[in-house]
């Protein structure tokens, strides 16, 4: 199979890796719109070499993981360039302004919606690894909209690389990703800020930090223009999701104003069933 | 050298093992409030036998680890109690409330007002590990006030314990953990709360976290007795820092809302320096 990753970094690095890992014949040639990462992806063994979208009519796959905000622009360039049986999916952690951009587009029927629940706060190709996959979640969004025989394909080359079909809405997806990534990812950048923007003494201050702190900020170091795509494209979730997390900390605020102990407790005990949800 | 572990959780359980790792000879016997911790603790080996307030003349060192609103009066029973060259060193997270509450008490040369920066989102004895405090650090507040030899002997048990002293004014402890320790609990908590309340349907939702979301709530599993007598304890300097946090999330909730796709860029970078600091 003859592949063409868009987007040369984590994820798209990482589907490179895995593809070639999972099917030996996969031939994978790449594009990215920094140069210095086409060479260090060529350089790493990730993508054979570089690819241009005059060239798209020779792959059979596409995979496109631009940041968010680009990936329906990326997607409509792809399709008017491939060949009648190639499959194009992006790998977008929003889902859906990306398709209702691409609802009428004449060869929507080979362009299959996806997001993988994977990925790490690291990025570029050097942070890329063939087993980022595994045993991840896959979701796919409006797949009757994609050609039959299409979206099977794709259907067996995520499974071979370990992961598990979930089929959702654009609309429930985004909802969904706003609380349990969206928002985390907000707390973590503003907490380092907060933290950042107060002590002015840092290296005093972070020599204080116990592993607690790194666990909450590590979202933090996330590719700033890789999530600022993604807070764009899913702004009115993403808002409605800060502003529930607000209010419960103005609730925490007023119950430590009224040097309420107990209802302190209650409220911190409240949350305790994360601890049968997430081990 | 016999010591006395009042509270035989998390951080007096592991002191206990620590303790017995590094000082072969040591006997260790403990005290909670939970007769169900005693038993644990016993049963796990981490401490001997139970002790009795009334008893505590025989012990060389006294550990205080129960929860910081409790530290002072128990370490008031503690003092009321011990021979005359007992060291008293109590755990506590938070540093200026309990200095002062002893700092007119008769024996106060022989206590040590202490804080070891480690710890896991876990507790109780069975949380309870003898490498929790390798390579940590501790920090000690108001030196001066505690007798020469007892806290000569304090400095060479903890750094026979492969910890790193550090000393802070009581005041200076508690403005900085509320930074880089307190805030990250309350952000923790009431994301943790914020994505329980608002998905009914739990299994769905949490089927779709990723690494991240577990990362950033991984302190809301955290103790809610001893959190709240923290958060309690600190009240002012964690208001304040959380009213920093508050801050933030409006202005990141602002260039949201203006569409303003480069100053969020811009604001996300800002934090990125995270990168340098916490590894």
């Amino acid at each position: 199979m003859k592949v063409c990753s868009i987007g040369v970094g984590l994820i798209g690095g990482s589907m490179a890796l895995a593809l070639k890992k999972h099917f030996p014949k996969t031939i994978v040639h790449g594009l990215d719109a920094s140069k210095a990462h086409v060479e260090k992806a060529i350089a790493l063994g990730i993508i054979e070499s570089e690819a241009k979208f005059s060239d798209l009519s020779n792959f059979d796959l596409v995979i496109i993981s631009v940041p968010v905000d680009a990936i329906a622009s990326t997607a409509q360039k792809v399709l008017a360039n491939i060949h009648e049986n190639a499959l194009v999916v992006d790998m977008g952690s929003t889902k859906a302004k990306i398709c209702e951009e691409l609802a009428n587009h004449p060869k929507r029927n080979q362009f299959l919606p996806a997001h993988p629940i994977a990925g790490t706060e690291f990025s570029g190709p050097s942070a890329s690894f063939a087993d980022l996959f595994e045993g991840a979640r896959m979701i796919i969004c409006e797949p009757e909209a994609t050609r039959l025989d299409l979206r099977k394909k794709a259907y067996q080359y995520f499974q071979q690389l370990g992961m598990e079909l979930q089929f959702m809405t654009p609309k429930a997806h985004d909802q969904h990703l706003a609380y349990v990534s969206h928002l985390s990812h907000v707390s973590s950048f503003m907490l380092g800020k907060t933290v950042l923007d107060l002590e002015s003494n840092e290296k005093e201050i972070f020599r204080l930090a116990g592993s607690g702190f790194a666990s909450t900020v590590r979202l933090a170091k996330s590719n700033p223009t890789t999530w600022s795509a993604i807070f764009s494209e899913n702004k009115e979730e993403v808002l409605t999701s800060l502003r529930a997390y607000q209010k419960n900390l103005s609730l925490f605020e007023e119950v430590i104003k009224n040097n309420d102990v107990e209802g302190l407790k209650q409220l911190l005990e409240s949350t305790s069933r994360i601890k049968e949800i997430i081990i």
